[in-house]
């Protein structure tokens, strides 16, 4: 099975670029007109934001090797990018199928040609579920259940469910082996449902790697493997990109012949705040923004016209990564974001090495809010040159 | 003048709709398939934003009155919505000009004809800068500067700009009048540019209207008054949507013959929470997410299926305003959203009162960080059917 339409991905590159797409150049109206020119220099606007493509290459690469060591069949989780173009390096590398919030989104997917598609999401509203329900014609997708009223909702439409567990002080799932149990029993009840199998998120349970986040990620697993044995499950799924290895251990120790879906999706582009804290491996950051020093207006005080409409503030601010004047690189040493507008950043830089018209180079932290601001962004070499143009579909 | 190409606004309508925008119905291709539908039950999917129509018409005439009635020249900032549409309903009020952020912005409002813009931000990227020189000879496109070094990088371009002052503690902007001063001489003495006038921001200094911020509001508005006579300014502007009338009465002293410029923007949509304290003016607000009740997992816990993907939580968590059952509204007393994560909201219903499956209608607070979250928002009339569909370009 071919999990997505490549030749539909591939068509991406000639969809034409302009006004609708910020930090491009202004001259450019074609991905053509991009290829081989270097970012920031080579006639961006500020604040543009780029993918480096060797870390990126190297994380899917690193996803994939550990999925296939661990007997893991991986299901990405595409709301951190919705661009098909990554989703498209994700198939290429054996993924299995693709994971998504929403119903919109999986509709992105499906105008790529996805044909399995989870949803790790109830699905309630009857928009949504009688789309759902019509796609299946064309597409394996499924979505979370966790109380029989939820499936009360989907009763008499053909739509493969996964009965999702959860945890006191959790997020969704059903509270306890109990409950979720009688989530499963509602679905095999329920006329049209099939129960896909059963799923979890691991991520809410933990916030660091310290001994006690573990444990308690480690617990939540447990009580996944033990559900999905008391159910009988044939597909068991879990993780971000926050405990992959943790899940790979736990779930090792079901009978190999459940299929155990991972889930991560930040790892694509990673960062250098929060997942940087997080991630097991040792993978690369991918994404930046660049963005120029528009004000110096008092000592140690610069301003940059990047903001919170084009970089992540949720987890923590951007972070600088290097400064560019002309075509020197200097160090970011001692600079810090302290605050964001919309469209401002305020850099402290105690030592005045910035000057106005410098561009400096950031680093993010949480991907999945910074993606949403940004329609495309250049995939760059290793000497910052573009090699393509990535869309994203929010 | 015509300040915008209206018929190039009105082929927005023409445009397709589908899987690029999400919450729209699944079964809509264009913008007629909508109109008349009621949001969200006549087959949107969650999350759906929509504007409500009578607020927006009256938030529009309102601040069209009170320019003309304080002699103010409006160019509203369409930063907050970047949407053409509503740009065009400020054009047929009388604006002067618009005002954006970024160079990016302004190609936006170009690409609908845009005449006059005024971009409230120093441009000295170089490609930014080419093109806003090129671009003088088919619109009026000002920036700003802030210091001698940013004259210096636009320099032998024919520009108009702002000269900018600021205060110590301030964003952007020169410090003090003799700074600012400088700054203008620095404008007079560079081949090409030309001052188009001076102007600030005082939205910086105040974050409420107790008595002290709009005393530290009104301190900065009577130094740019002090600035704009000492350099025989014929153009001042200020004003976002905090302190409007502050700024039309320190403005008021100035010579009928200069021209006073107000640039708020988010009045448009205005909000339940950061602007319907500050506002003087009676707004309504006009931007709502709709999001459906995905699991109630614990007593007093209910998750919505919408998170920062999809409504702003930078100044305050969005605020339920009512709960949809069936046909049947209910009233959302005592539900409070107090968490978000990507894709969910965490709900608190001590009470209760939400139900799987039911909508919940969501206020938002800062309109700015909720609209470049949607690539369009229908518009509703009062019986929340749709009239049109508003599209965004971020």
């Amino acid at each position: 099975m071919n999990l997505l339409d490549l030749a539909a991905v591939g068509r991406l590159r000639d969809e034409p670029i302009g006004w609708r797409h910020k930090g491009l150049p202004p001259d450019a109206s074609t991905v053509d007109d991009l290829v081989g020119r270097r970012v920031p220099l080579d006639g961006f606007t500020s604040p543009v934001a780029i993918l480096r493509g060797p870390a990126v290459t190297a994380n899917l690469d690193r996803y994939a090797a550990f999925c296939a060591e661990r007997g893991l069949a991986f299901a990405p989780h595409v709301k951190t990018t919705m661009a098909p173009q990554l989703a498209a390096e994700q198939a290429r590398r054996g993924a299995w199928g693709f994971t998504v919030a929403t119903v919109a989104q999986a509709r992105v997917l499906r105008a790529f040609g996805a044909r399995r598609i989870l949803i790790a999401h109830a699905v309630v509203d009857p928009a949504a579920v009688a789309w759902l329900a019509a796609e299946q014609e064309h597409a394996e997708i499924s979505c979370w259940v966790d109380s029989p009223s939820t499936v009360d909702l989907l009763s008499g439409h053909d739509i493969p469910v996964f009965a999702e567990l959860g945890a006191a002080g959790g997020r969704t799932g059903a509270r306890g082996l109990a409950a979720a149990t009688e989530v499963v029993r509602a679905v095999r009840a329920a006329p049209g449902l099939r129960l896909a199998g059963v799923g979890g998120y691991e991520g809410t349970f933990g916030a660091t790697r310290s001994d006690d986040d573990v444990a308690a990620v480690r617990t939540f697993l447990r009580d996944l493997v033990a559900f999905a044995r008391a159910v009988e499950a044939d597909t068991v799924t879990a993780g971000g990109s926050a405990y992959p290895d943790l899940v790979a251990d736990e779930l090792s120790v079901l009978d190999p012949a459940v299929r155990k879906v991972l889930r991560s999706g930040a790892y694509v582009a990673h960062d250098h705040g929060h997942y940087a804290h997080l991630s097991p491996f040792p993978l690369e950051p991918a994404l930046r923004v660049w963005a120029v020093v528009i004000a110096t207006p008092e000592p140690g005080l610069a301003l940059l016209n990047a903001g919170k409409r084009d970089v992540s503030f949720d987890l923590d601010l951007p972070i600088p990564l290097s400064v560019l004047r002309g075509h020197s690189s200097l160090a970011a040493t001692g600079l810090t974001v302290t605050a964001l507008n919309d469209q401002h950043a305020y850099l402290r830089d105690p030592a005045g090495t910035v000057r106005v018209g410098d561009w400096v180079e950031l680093g993010i932290s949480h991907p999945c809010t910074t993606f949403d601001r940004w329609t495309a962004l250049p995939l760059v070499d290793a000497d910052d040159r573009v090699t393509d143009l990535i869309r994203t579909f929010f």
